[in-house]
Parts: structure tokens; sequence; C-alpha cells
């Protein structure tokens, strides 16, 4: 499959690494088309990888991941174009996370609202599935590095969508009864605001490669 | 040892009981002394079980329990007396829930500030420990309910606290390999800001008694 990947971060070059080795083109998206990571990163992750704008990204993917900065998710989005996000499942993996006043971040949308949802709102024809972004990128691509049946969710108004991007979790090793569907897009409120405590379970287990288990009574 | 328990809601009364059950002396204080739900707690609840204001159970106890509704926490904190938390270990069990715009719920403080942290600041010298409100009041205090290894956090400024606190959550059943020390008062904002998602776990599972594992990678 042909997939569009925004941002050329750690997390964007992972999981474009491994979207590259599962067999998927995939073509990275950057502000500048000539920005030298997503370059570099093209070059080392062999023929059916390319890089190029936003825009290029979204309009070669028939499925687009937003792994941008949350605060500057939605600009990255406008750059690729609505009429190349339309129709298509956009996995938005990004966090509003604002590191402007310091340590810790705080959220730059909260409470009663979520970056899922600013996204799903600004791009109607897209059907973005909110997934991932309870987890560092070492963990996204390779659950099993952390122990247990810990679990990942997925969140959008969109079932054929969510199924979708269910199979690449499970493409990415998470067992399918590792991913939990938390309901619409609005539950990206739910996902976004664990971060402040993602946040303090990272610091006190002194590394991120770390999930969470849900545990129910009587299962 | 004498506790005040604030609140009379299914929290205050879930934790009175089983205080008193672990052979504690328990008050519970609401903003009317003749409240009917305390009277009724304290009449079933065993000789050692006495109701009154909330500056009654406060004066009354050792340590106080916060288990009011967490928009109206701070209010009777006023009511109970600054001077009646001073030195005390102050859990404080409530989440800053808003139910006026309906459902699911906002939070009435969070992201850069938390309901932990208006209480540290406003009662100085009280030892708050947050911890338990990420879980429901059944959970609370009978952990086994849930099966696997679930963690509960707790926070506070005061390490004297946070272990005296953690001794009531091992009498309460929790094991002492799952409580977690999330660190200063300030880590409240992850464990308030968990709710929504905690609601729609809940959601998901469709039952309260749930609760969630941290897993580590190398452990």
């Amino acid at each position: 499959m042909k997939i569009g990947v925004l941002g050329t971060g750690i997390v964007g070059r992972t999981l474009a690494s491994k979207l590259a080795e599962l067999g998927h083109e995939v073509r990275m998206g950057s502000r500048d088309a000539a920005n030298e990571q997503a370059a570099e990163w093209a070059a080392s992750a062999g023929d059916g990888a390319s890089n190029g704008t936003f825009a290029d990204a979204a309009s070669f993917g028939e499925v687009v991941v937003n792994a941008t900065s949350g605060t500057a998710s939605l600009d990255a989005l406008r750059a690729a174009g609505a009429e190349n996000l339309s129709g298509k499942l956009l996995v938005d993996v990004a966090n509003p996370l604002d590191f402007s006043g310091g340590m810790p971040p705080k959220l730059s949308v909260c409470n009663d609202d979520s970056l899922g949802e600013q996204i799903q709102r600004e791009f109607p024809d897209a059907r973005v599935v909110k997934t991932l972004n309870t987890v560092n990128a070492g963990v996204m691509v390779e659950p099993a590095a952390v122990p247990g049946d810990h679990n990942i969710f997925v969140c959008g108004d969109d079932d054929a969508a969510k199924a979708q991007a269910s199979e690449l979790l499970e493409a990415f090793g998470w067992p399918e009864r590792s991913i939990l569907d938390l309901g619409g897009i609005d539950a990206a409120r739910g996902t976004e605001m664990y971060l402040p405590l993602w946040l303090r379970l990272f610091q006190a287990a002194g590394t991120p490669q770390v999930n969470i288990q849900l545990h129910i009574a009587g299962r």
C-alpha cells in the first residue's frame, strides 16, 4: 500500500521505517521538500521510500499518518490539503503537547476538545482514527518490547477506518486482543489527557518504554 | 486511629465503612450535622462510628479523608477549618468532575493546575496525599475485585505522609508492589487528567470495576 507519513521527527521516522519494512511504499512529508531528515530517511529506507512536501506525501498515500508535533498538526494538515486527505484513513498519533512553558509540558487543547476532534472537524472528509499516542515511538512499532498484555486504543467516528487502522496495529505487532476501541473521535480527549499521567509513569519507571494494561472485574 | 471522613456520597460511605471495619474510630462529616446519609451510616457502622459537621469530623480525625465532590472540596475543607487540618495527613481522593454541562463530565481544573495542588496551596499546613482517585469506590477498598497486578498512585510533597497513606492503602488490600509514588502533589494533574480516559475505559469494559497496570520494559 502507498502510505504518506507527515512529520520527520522520531515518531515519523520510526513509523515510516516500520511501514517500509512491512513492504509498504512510504513517502515522508515535511514543510520543506528539501528537509534533511526526510531526505536522509528516504535514502536509507529502501526502494519504496521517498520524501516531499506535506502535500506530496498526502497525495501519494492511500493512507496518511499524522506524526507531526501536535501543536503544528493543523497547519501541517492544511499544507497537506483537504483534497489529499478526502476519503482516506488519517491515522493521528500526535499529542498536543505545549513545551513553551517548560517541563512538564501542558496540553494546547484539552477537557472540552481534543486535537483528534479538531482535525476531524477541520477535515470532515478524512476518516480520522486517533491511536498510538499513548506510547512512545519505540513501543508503537515494537509492543513486545514492553512485557505483559498491555493495551492500545483506537478512537474514531468511522468503524471501517478503525478496522483498517487496527490492521496496521496488528502488523506492527499489537495482538488483536490488545486493541481497545474507545468509541468516537471525542474519546481522543481521554487518550490525549492521559499524557500528563504517562509522563509521570515514564519518570517513575525511569524509561519511556512503558504502557498500561486494562484489567476488568470478572474477566 | 481516629479518622475524619469528609463526604457522605458513595465514596465517603465506602471508605468510612472500610476504615471502621479495620478497627478505626471514624467520624463522617457533612455540611449539615443532621445529614441523613451520615446519620444512617453512623447508626449502622458500629460503636466507633459517628457523624457531625465537616469541622467536627476534621477536628476528630488524626487523619482526614477528603471524599467530597471535587467541585465542592475547597468549600468543604474551608468549612472543616485549616486549624483542624494542620499537621495532619489529608488523603484527597476527590476528582474535579464538573457534570454541569452533561455527560461526559469535564474537569473544573486541569492542565496547569489540579485539585490536589489547589488544596495543598490553600491549606499549606495539611499534609496532602492524592490517591485512590483513579478507581471507583468498590475498587478503592477491595482491589482484589479486579484481577491482575494493577496499580494505585500516591502524589504528595511530604514523604512521611505518603508512607502513612500507603499503610492505609495496604490495609485496604493494595499490595505494597502495587503502590506507585508519582512524586509531588503536582503529579495530581496526571492522576486527575486520567479521569476522561478512565470514563472511556469504564464504558468500553461495561463496568466501573476496572483499573490499569503499568508495564515497564525490562522488568
